[in-house]
């Protein structure tokens, strides 16, 4: 990565859609005053390497419910998908602030019961509560912004023509979860953690920018989004092949049950908050990774001249689509 | 003020009242994963000098209505309200980060509007929007996260014995246009710009640090809430003479309206996003400050040995409350 690529205060390109069409109007409108948006991270150029933030909104209703998970859980959850940004920026946690509203009819208890998984998720990473604010409203949100200190942050825009596509973990678990609440049965207990409890890949990031990664995103809105991300911010082309797919628990069935292929099911998937990365050809290290960090790292893709994503699943392009959340 | 009182990891004391039972009581959940809360903001140490965060909520119904404000003036209100919290730290701003939740129903014009006023705050404190996050919700919430550096955080917990008690600009404005609102009037000019568009009291809060300044709070919570904070958070007793309160424009016929003193209107009311600062007794440069700020710096008490706050209106102690949201 040359320094240019990760200079703060230049925009990175954004995948096609709607919802991205929106975020390049708001950049429109911000103007000057929009400081290199468009990465999973704000950067601040500091004397040491770098100031890393971001900014992560969950509502109930829209990305989570109450009778699925817990109230701890959807402050884990909450606080895990935004330091997911972090770990995809290779940053080390610093703090976390947190911004509620809540029903005036809500208990304390559920209150308190949320800060007590934002607190586990933030200890998880060794960060601390810094700040929070508390307002009423009609149904539970919870904002959550986090911090770190990155000395080479990766961005999205450093992928190079030739670079291998990799993953980390396995996909389509919190996905395979929601389909299964959403048609009235319980997950199994697997596929149920990937949503309840997503883990972000702080240790993996840090590991993937020590072993030469040349950018890197994290999987929210689901590989086939998210994928597009990182070829438009690299300005190149990537061929993701969907049969090298790593695939969570309970993804087959719940792929039958919705008829699609499983490796659609998991790339259309949002929220595993996994990290897709690039890393140049020769690398070689995925089993020193699964030792070091405890999860697999797959290859399933590379990056070539062009632009766009091509996916294909025994041999033949097919067309996919982000995640929507389900409110 | 000695390197004690600002260290940060150890948590300031907080004013009574149930509200603030709450913040203590999930400060009590977070444990030892929370990092010095109870101030404006939550403070870094760094190689030179502190990094000051903080976060605050703003949303339709509770804290603003779009048939009172513009979405422009929502979307300014509150990252002005944030920014607030970086001026009562005599923090510089460096940057703000914004989540939002809009109806479906909702226009894209109307969060490209909100976002034009989070520019617009932004750029008059010189800080970048470095971040953002977007989801439909029922109703619009903006959270903001304001983050600037500070060389010498001034928080609520230095306030000494015999340090007069100072507050900036004129107090009561926001609480006369929202009483307008409430009762189908429209509020003056001057009352609803107070509401509309409050100035994040940046440069003054570095004035007053530079001149001194030993405690210093915003006053988002009404003068009568956040005396009590700043006498708790020093640990000392303080005593406002509510005579020499500086009125804003529209609290006298508001509060003739409410049949209460326009003193106690003022005090009781919130989000003037004013500063109250404690200074030493040999303080005398008022009109320096007004000046050079632009506003009036007046003295309305001082701190003395006890705790908790004393209002005095025309020589008789009376009880106020703090401020409380319409929604």
């Amino acid at each position: 990565m040359t320094p240019a690529r990760r200079l703060p205060g230049s925009h990175l390109a954004l995948g096609p859609g709607p919802e991205f069409d929106r975020i390049r109007n708001i950049i429109g409108v911000l103007g000057p005053q929009a400081g290199g948006l468009g990465d999973d991270c704000g950067l601040v150029e500091q004397k040491d390497g770098f100031l890393a933030l971001s900014t992560d909104v969950s509502v109930e209703g829209v990305h989570f419910r109450f009778d699925w998970i817990t109230s701890k859980e959807a402050g884990w959850r909450a606080t895990a998908a935004a330091l997911s940004d972090l770990a995809a920026e290779a940053a080390d946690p610093i703090g976390v602030l947190c911004a509620l509203t809540m029903p005036d009819s809500s208990p304390e208890s559920r209150l308190l019961e949320i800060m007590a998984g934002v607190r586990d998720a933030a200890a998880a990473v060794e960060a601390q509560v810094l700040g929070g604010d508390l307002s009423s409203g009609p149904v539970w949100s919870v904002a959550v912004t986090v911090f770190g200190r990155a000395l080479q942050p990766i961005t999205r825009r450093g992928a190079e023509v030739g670079n291998g596509l990799w993953v980390t973990g396995r996909l389509g678990g919190a996905r395979a979860a929601l389909h299964a609440w959403l048609h009235g049965r319980q997950p199994a207990a697997g596929a149920r953690s990937r949503f309840a409890h997503p883990q972000p890949r702080i240790a993996a990031g840090r590991w993937l920018a020590q072993h030469g990664a040349t950018a890197m995103i994290d999987l929210s809105d689901g590989l086939a989004g998210d994928a597009r991300h990182l070829a438009a911010a690299s300005g190149l082309a990537v061929k993701i092949n969907l049969d090298s797919l790593p695939l969570a628990e309970q993804v087959r069935s719940e792929a039958l049950a919705l008829g699609v292929s499983e490796a659609q099911f998991a790339a259309e998937g949002g929220e595993d908050y996994e990290l897709l990365v690039s890393l140049p050809e020769s690398f070689a290290a995925a089993d020193a990774f699964a030792r070091d960090c405890g999860i697999p790292l797959t290859r399933i893709g590379e990056a070539a001249r062009g632009n766009g994503v091509e996916f294909v699943l025994a041999g033949r392009s097919i067309d996919l689509h982000g995640f929507s959340h389900f409110g």
